[in-house]
């Protein structure tokens, strides 16, 4: 039996919503543009969807437009500005997802540029980093709520606050939260009035691929066209089954965010690992009840292998972690750990412990187990030669 | 028992490749990012998946990309162009779809001026038409290999040919083609050297939503940016499932694409329809046997209802045909038969019959059946008034 530590780079599928989303699509196949009742019918029921995940998300249903995925989501506002008639900066973290940060980048073949928002050594993005780094021709900033590998979460209201003030009587930077490993996962305020958008992705929480959700507080002009589908946000023919998927993920974990008992097993997974002589916290000072950090993503460093060995020999013994982003798994390079000033040899040997609501203490500690056999083995082997 | 005559809007699931899809969705969730066992089960799988799509599609498998559908395949190298430092003129098709005609158009705000290559009256875009249009900064060209209102198949292969030979000696403009209703419908051959690339639906083969694929004869600079999966050219984490599922589609369709049974049905459509009075194709010198058009697309007019209202009398009737694309049903201009100067009395009345491969003379009977039950009452009705 394997034991899938790596829910922050996709989660097991949940076999309820994975129902949900199979008879959907058997059901409601029709083209929800197409004015005969088989569309209609699935008009009416991406309608639904629609309003289940603005209910989880605590928004209303027109703020919310089904897009491919978190990725997509990222684009879209961030394309939107190539429709601005004077080009500017973007603030961007310098731990955002490539999504945004790739995506930021590119644009200045179109004008913009970007200002990267430097974090803390603990990997935090505080509200005086952005606001040292907009200026008065910022018109997008982004900020993810919960960062990727090394589970910090971010203080995007105070963030929002802030950019709000130093902004008052100009117009205002959009405000961009990357939310894709925080909905469903931690408590997410949305209804802050300064955030302008955020990004969902249905994979994280057990849904389908392929699905995600844009959070607009108010519309914008699109840069990308097609049918008009999603109120003209996001063209293409509506993923029924994957958005009524997204809304059984939503419904089913927003109601249920991180509570005393996820704090506690996320303790007991940092107390395990760190008792595995040369493991370490990243940053060192996350302690083992940080509530600054999700209790669902642990970023550790070892002293012993490169992080991309111990992933390979945890595989082969049905163990599955990472390094870092699954996204950024081609290049070695660590942009998160080398924005947090983490030594080389630290960002070497770092791994990603992630875990989900059906993560077991069993789990832990067969993860701990296996990684003091793995050593107590590469010591006696190294003793030998 | 309802009948679907609504093909080209989306196709009805196909059970055998919608069993394929739940399958792949449950056993390969690992994200083929993830250096372990489980993230590269799913990268193996998709890599499979890939090449059965490059097999069906005649094609070497690394100029697959999949995307989230046919319109992110139609954006994906037109978007590309934001990246090359002189910007020039981009040639459409009047008949283009939105996801190509609008994303262009919207480039205008980065530059770039597009230019409308017109029809004929019968809805056809000619060799000449295309080269009356292109001039020396035309960086890019886009004509769809099949109408998806008229079903008008146009000569790719002669335009192809055209414009390599007019620009020899220069940089050929980027030459895309739409094959959203031709792939898995009529023989298509990607192999002309001169189509750069190619969109691809899966939901119009009876395949899931939110999958598609671009065919890139070379590799291009992206302009869409974030984690780097499918080579660069389009981030987001990959849906191995969807992927599965349209190569499942391509498999099952490109090896039995529209023989003589097709063409002998699409007759018997036109012939069963015409019979009706007030009923004529669009445009009017469509011949039942006239295979310069797809046999599963029909565009009529009638001089009865307006088109919107046939559409839903039909559908209370349980007969689900569309006015034309659903992609344009939002707003009630034509612009396929504006582009064609159909009569305006003759675009109110047009509708559009779409079929696939298990629809029966059965279907069509009905169709033709109730369409003439349909006008007797009207008339009756009309003469008590």
């Amino acid at each position: 039996m394997n034991i899938f530590l790596d829910w922050a780079a996709t989660a097991p599928p949940d076999p309820e919503i994975f129902q949900e989303t199979c008879d959907t699509a058997l059901t409601c196949y029709g083209n929800p543009s197409s004015i005969h009742a088989a569309g209609q019918k699935s008009a009416s029921k991406l309608a639904e969807a629609r309003q289940k995940c603005a209910e989880a998300l605590n928004v209303k249903p027109q703020t919310i437009v089904f897009t491919s995925g978190g990725t997509e989501a990222g684009h879209l506002p961030l394309l939107a500005l190539l429709r601005r008639p004077v080009q500017g900066t973007l603030a961007i973290s310098a731990i955002e997802h490539p999504a945004v940060i790739e995506q930021a980048r590119i644009l200045a073949h179109c004008g913009w540029k970007t200002l990267i928002i430097p974090a803390t050594g603990e990997g935090f993005i505080t509200p005086e980093a952005v606001l040292s780094t907009i200026r008065d021709d910022t018109a997008y900033v982004a900020v993810m709520a919960v960062n990727n590998e090394t589970g910090a979460v971010q203080p995007v209201e105070e963030i929002a606050a802030g950019i709000a003030d130093r902004t008052k009587g100009k117009k205002k930077p959009f405000f961009h939260v990357d939310i894709v490993q925080a909905a469903g996962k931690i408590p997410v305020n949305l209804n802050c009035p300064e955030i302008d958008s955020a990004a969902v992705s249905a994979h994280k929480l057990g849904g389908p691929r392929g699905i995600g959700l844009l959070y607009h507080k108010k519309r914008f002009e699109p840069f990308i066209m097609g049918g008009g589908q999603e109120s003209g946000i996001r063209p293409g023919t509506e993923n029924i089954a994957g958005a009524w998927g997204l809304a059984a993920c939503l419904v089913k974990n927003c109601r249920s965010p991180a509570d005393d008992r996820s704090y506690s097993m996320a303790e007991y997974i940092i107390e395990s690992l760190c008792s595995v002589p040369g493991i370490a916290p990243v940053p060192e000072t996350r302690k083992p009840d940080d509530r600054r950090f999700s209790p669902y993503i642990f970023q550790f460093t070892n002293s012993m292998f490169p992080g991309e060995v111990l992933v390979r020999i945890l595989s082969e013994r049905g163990i599955f972690i990472s390094t870092g982003s699954a996204c950024s798994s081609r290049s070695r390079a660590r942009p998160v750990l080398q924005a947090m000033h983490v030594k080389p040899e630290k960002q070497l040997g770092a791994f990603r412990v992630s875990t989900g609501k059906s993560t077991t203490k069993q789990d832990i500690d067969c993860l701990t187990e296996t990684l003091k056999d793995i050593y107590q083995k590469n010591k006696m082997h190294t003793k030998k030669e």
